[in-house]
């Protein structure tokens, strides 16, 4: 039950951008920014920082919907992108990323606990300036995103085949017509 | 010592905008929506949940640049803006406001710790759903900022004078012309 009144109709972060629209643009901006690029880190590697944050703060919504997103630029691997969420150290990825997500989890605490050393240690894995900036202002944005779904009790849809449709919408046009504009009646949640 | 090569004659959020100029605009507009209405929620009340949120952070910078545009908007009342962040609960200010800060409070623990109680408790103030909203998003967008700011290390201006300057500019003209866009060298926080 949201704590304000929200469209109850429409999942987390679409309830909030039709309560407040003028929103959408910037917040759309800045995930089509952070997670839509291939510029060193890959697209499929912002949407595991940001799904590892979320988990992290235990926002369900946010968890589900980007890791549901990386598992489409990951050719459907589920398990593997449930598996950087859950144990990313034993996971079957590079060691710059897991340097760059435990530089997130970091974030996730607090920005003062970011340390030097694992700075040091993403740069020895040849992370540049560029990625560590990227992943503090991923990670620092999910603390946005999910205290905005959380903090207002959003509705979160339990059924869990929701999240691969939209992650498909998103993985193929981007953030700025989901998030950014016009939110639709969450129609295709109930088809399924 | 910043933990990438950023500008270090440039301060806190302003080095990350030399640094990363496209993430300027999105993050000038939330500013700018959030902080600069005096919609219900007046522009020193939002400037005071950013402060406070920001304290529980301890993020120096954010939370004495936000003071000090409170200030600006409070007739100079420093000594009121400090009690506020420190100490709300016994601040002169309305029981509306004591309650939303509780809520800001929450947020920045987590959106889960906002709780129905919070909630009731503000709306049984006079706080509107669309002042509740904000101070949810203010709260979550500080969590944001604070991140960025201390995530990076960036560096903060410790000589205090120069947060009251620089407070002016925005409560004059608000976020745009300094969050936004070109970030002009700080040679006004060596002048003093």
């Amino acid at each position: 039950m949201p704590h304000i009144n929200l469209d109850k109709d429409l999942p987390g972060m679409r309830s909030l951008l039709a309560f407040c629209p003028e929103i959408g643009e910037p917040l759309g901006q800045i995930a089509n920014i952070l997670l839509r690029s291939n510029d060193s880190l890959s697209m499929a590697d912002r949407e595991l920082i940001g799904a590892y944050v979320s988990y992290l703060n235990d926002c369900f919504y946010c968890q589900h919907s980007h890791a549901a997103i990386a598992v489409c630029y990951l050719n459907g691997d589920t398990e593997l992108v449930e598996q950087v969420v859950k144990d990313f150290s034993n996971a079957p990825i590079s060691n710059k990323l897991k340097a760059l997500l435990t530089i997130a989890g970091s974030v996730q605490k607090g920005g003062k606990f970011v340390t030097t050393e694992q700075v040091e240690a993403a740069k020895a894995e040849g992370a540049t300036d560029r990625d560590i900036h990227d992943t503090v202002l991923i990670a620092a944005a999910f603390c946005l995103f999910n205290r905005y779904v959380d903090g207002l009790a959003t509705t979160t849809p339990t059924d869990m085949s929701s999240y691969p449709l939209r992650a498909k919408q998103v993985a193929e046009t981007g953030y700025g017509n989901h998030i950014a504009t016009n939110p639709q009646p969450a129609a295709h949640h109930k088809e399924h």
